[in-house]
């Protein structure tokens, strides 16, 4: 393989769509750092893996020796939604931006390199463009190439409103790799319009168009839906050490390798020797432990990685958990849900009274340590590990 | 008739519609003086009656103790058509803009009070909304709503592009009305969209939303397209007294009912009179004389128009032109129409050299004036009564 094509390798690894080819190719043989973009949003952000499919894209870029312009998209984020339909989208103070755009550097440098990544907010050149450029931008576009766009497409034809702020968005996207004169834009596959649109706005700028990179949506723990908070089949990028370990050993094997391609650093043919193992044989399990403990160790350090393994085995494999215990899902209770009422709820206790007494017992155990408070309050929004005695086993979800 | 029943008759009058009708009937019961909108292309104004329609009405709520704002929309004429399509739409500098307004106010104060009148401009208040207020603007406004506009919802099922910033052009003429805190805004029936997109406008930015009330469109002369320069059928009201005269002498009687209703300021009874004596045998002539008496007094002064009616009347009347003299259409001849030719072509003379014996003979008169010049060029886009002898007259329009 030449170092063009290993670069490309490296590059189109994972990915969905390079768009053109040639482009990227021709940008990729100048030598020269290319100015690599990705857009985030500027909300609050509690990275997640899915999330870092786009950022472990942009690393390689760094790796190869390119600049990555970390945009929020603050502008429009400021705006909020002007046309009031949306409460729940209320637009962000500058402070917020701030305060945000530094979680994101706490964050985003667990994978990408400080030196390389420019973080960059949009709010910049938007200001500055004024109302007349505005219109100027708007001008460079047409309504029908507008509607298009598929989720406009849809609710167009089914009658449902479209305020004409929202038709502006695309563009001031687009703009953004104007003002940062992009060489190449990444995204996720739901982005391609908006990635597009980049390559669009550069001609009517006159700039060579971008080449756009699109990546997958990662899937969730689930396999099925896409990883996402509200979803609750995610891993935080600081879910502590243990339970990153431990949720992504409960994926399927199917999704692991689908994780190994888009999560893992490990080089593509390493990978492609584990899968023969396991299909010669291997325990999918084992090798399930490396992608746990890369990840682990990513977040984490080399450190915890050992901890977390170490400790998913003495409870899981030597404490004898069952691999299939059963999962149940339970409402959230206000204020925490008790835990003698938990343990009735799941089917562990036969009553609240035999629940108080066997954790009176000291026979209970929650992700492996026992308990003793009667009184235990356990929050929404976690998934626990229960034991009552030697053999009674749940995997309890609250309140998703 | 109450007072305000009176003011409200002389608002009304002529008037296409009024909406709502209760809110102009409330702002005026209020007594204070209102804010009356009328917004005007930014392009190099060459007046005629045409426009004058919409300046009458101003004038009235001038007369009435209203302050009119003459607004001229200099935002979007500065940025032309951004999409590159419409190559005939060039942006304006800002000093092409200055020179417009100069040559507006030196033709509206013919007709509108210069105290009462206040000439803005929307650069002024839409530069300062910024690209932040600028999305907020379109924020206020749906995609479904504004394709209901006549030319974009025509346009959008021909399948002819439409570029997003024309759909922002509506909205800034409705941000207008917010910025002026209009009362009222007068306008076109073509502008009726836009002039209820002011109403929509304020009600979004809190404030109680104006009246609108829309003039029809005057018809020129040939009293059935819209009188228009390129269309030749116009009026300008810069004409000399002696075109001005003579075109408007030329209506049928018809459009001369139709002109009194929209131009004249003489009060509707008398005008009321003025036909009744025209259903009861008076010469329609007559009147159409007071007709243009009163519109040549009003851009050149009462001696003007005592001269130019002195003189149609010696040049029409004891000339003995005919009233029906034929009218004869000649397509333009680059460099002008020569006079031997178009003598024949008009079938005044049996041919070029019988015309030129006729120039010879001082036979030929032009408009009342006798011509000798036997290699006259006569300019397109001109209309001239042209007379051979006692008895032979044609009206000649070259190259319309």
């Amino acid at each position: 393989m030449t170092a063009g094509g290993e670069m490309l390798a490296l590059i189109g690894r994972g990915a969905e769509e390079i768009i053109p080819a040639g482009e990227m190719e021709k940008r990729l043989a100048t030598g020269r750092p290319l100015r690599i973009k990705a857009g985030f949003d500027p909300t609050a952000p509690d990275l997640h893996l899915g999330h870092t499919v786009l950022l472990n894209k942009m690393r390689v870029f760094q790796d190869l020796g390119h600049e990555c312009f970390f945009l929020i998209g603050d502008f429009t984020g400021m705006i909020g939604d002007p046309s009031g339909r949306n409460v729940t989208r209320q637009p962000l103070t500058r402070e917020q931006v701030r305060a945000n755009a530094l979680s994101y550097e706490e964050q985003i440098y667990k994978i990408l390199s400080p030196e390389r990544t420019r973080v960059v907010f949009n709010s910049q050149w938007m200001e500055e463009l004024g109302t007349n450029g505005m219109l100027q931008l708007a001008g460079k576009y047409t309504l029908a190439r507008m509607l298009e766009r598929d989720d406009f497409h849809k609710r167009y034809a089914a009658g449902h409103p479209i305020a004409i702020h929202e038709l502006l968005y695309p563009l001031v996207q687009g703009y953004d790799s104007v003002a940062l004169r992009a060489d190449v834009e990444l995204g996720g596959t739901d982005q391609k319009f908006n990635l597009l649109m980049g390559r669009h706005m550069q001609e009517a700028y006159g700039q060579p168009p971008q080449a756009v990179l699109t990546m997958p949506i990662l899937e969730g723990l689930d396999g099925v839906q896409k990883m996402s908070k509200s979803l609750g089949n995610y891993v935080g990028i600081s879910d502590p050490p243990g339970e990153m370990f431990g949720k992504l050993m409960s994926i399927s094997d199917e999704l692991m390798w689908r994780y190994f391609e888009l999560l893992s650093f490990e080089p593509a043919a390493v990978i492609a020797v584990w899968r023969r193992e396991s299909e010669e044989g291997a325990n999918p399990r084992d090798i399930k432990y490396r992608l746990a403990f890369e990840l682990v160790a990513r977040f984490h350090g080399m450190a915890a990685a050992e901890q977390a393994k170490a400790a998913f085995i003495t409870r899981f494999c030597d404490g004898a958990v069952p691999e299939d215990i059963q999962r149940v899902e339970l409402a959230s209770v206000s204020g925490g849900y008790p835990i003698a009422r938990l343990l009735k709820d799941a089917g562990l206790c036969a009553s609240t009274s035999d629940a108080l007494r066997q954790v009176q017992q000291r026979a209970v155990r929650i992700d492996g340590e026992r308990i003793e408070d009667q009184a235990l309050l356990l929050p929404s929004g976690g998934e626990y590990v229960i034991q009552v005695g030697k053999r009674r086993f749940a995997r309890v979800c609250i309140g998703f």
